[in-house]
């Protein structure tokens, strides 16, 4: 059980996943803002059930944090079957992170992962940032609705990957081919390793390929930044391409 | 005066500006590693006095964070002047941040400016956030290379640029030209707002045109991954374009 705070994750929550929400708490006050009143009739809507308290209790719950006076008692993060994200048909593009483990990292690739379109993030059960209410919150919105799925091993994910059509490609600070030269397949698989180590090379050795983004005057960029960019490519790409070819 | 730490930090600025390292603190241990021997060369290299400090001393100084065993008193940011960021002939990206008042989010625009070649960031003087130790070790060494101005109006400054022959590009949400479907100029001033309001009325009235990123299920992307995206696809396309047009 945890909480998640602020006007837009509480939203985000209420609209998608109702079911995960356990208690809604809101601040009370003379005035409530547009914002509050939304939050309570979405909560009307959607069936949760919710309660006013003071400033004080629910800064007792959540600690000094800038809820914005809305928190959700939440029921742990659900991850997604790894297995059907590979087995769905037609063009897709899954983010994999390689030990990143700053949760704040981990929730803004979310953010950039969907809005571009990606089909899901996977990450490893071990050594990585999970989803955490930090990451949910840095996410804003895009944990309700973006599976994410833990697995024990990456390099056998990419295997597997592979046998149900799939490519994959490894990102490395240098010495990959340029983006902007290679084309993605519409069926991808991205790996980003952590800012400090890359990819690590048991995971690099069985990617199809590996890319670069050509920068100067910084070692690298930071990894929500990078996968921006990455996901934002192949969304472009594919958009652009239409029907698949062969 | 203030600190600033971690070895990539730290490097850059004794490579960069070793005028502005007061002094140099390095915590000595029976075996230090490869990466506080090679400061301590730069250092001599670059005639920036030194001392070797226990753990201890060094949080004293600057708190309890990440410092990787070094530590550098520094003089205060040095702005760069504004107009002759104008002035300068040829192509050039000059990123505005429009209220941007987390020094994260500034640090990491600035990385990602400095990557992909953008000539200076502008941030207006009042309710901005500034070039403080947190954002200049967030932009993980571009803040010592690459050129910040404040600047007290926005608005002027972009109808400044105008009559230098450059062109201003305001990003928005929605509404605005598909970053995809508009070339930008090869002298452009990229103008982004903070996410909470975006860019200000008054400013969007003096940009010549406004750009959108299509995305999907999140309501807006991370700042710095947005400045990320535009600013790669600006070096792309002055890349790919070479000589200018007319």
């Amino acid at each position: 059980m945890s909480w998640t705070w602020g006007i837009h994750p509480v939203e985000a929550l209420l609209d998608e996943s109702p079911d995960r929400v356990q208690e809604l708490w809101i601040v009370q006050s003379r005035r409530p803002g547009p914002a509050r009143v939304r939050v309570r009739d979405r909560a009307q809507a959607a069936n949760v059930r919710f309660r006013m308290v003071t400033d004080a209790q629910l800064r007792g719950a959540v600690g000094d944090v800038n809820h914005q006076g809305v928190a959700a008692r939440v029921t742990e993060f659900e991850y997604a079957d790894a297995e059907p994200l590979l087995e769905a048909e037609g063009p897709g593009l899954i983010v994999v992170l390689d030990e990143v483990q700053d949760p704040h990292n981990l929730g803004a690739v979310l953010r950039s992962a969907r809005a571009f379109g990606a089909r899901a993030v996977v990450i490893p059960k071990h050594r990585s940032a999970s989803v955490t209410p930090a990451a949910i919150r840095v996410a804003a919105g895009a944990a309700e609705t973006l599976p994410v799925a833990r697995v024990t091993n990456l390099a056998r994910f990419v295997e597997a990957a592979r046998d149900h059509g799939w490519w994959s490609y490894a990102t490395v600070v240098e010495g990959g081919e340029p983006l902007d030269r290679m084309p993605m397949a519409d069926r991808a698989v991205l790996i980003l390793g952590s800012e400090r180590r890359g990819v690590r090379p048991g995971l690099l050795d069985v990617c199809d390929a590996k890319l670069t983004l050509p920068i100067d005057g910084v070692e690298s960029l930071n990894v929500s930044v990078a996968a921006g960019i990455f996901v934002w490519e192949w969304a472009k790409m594919v958009a652009a391409e239409g029907p698949e070819s062969t």
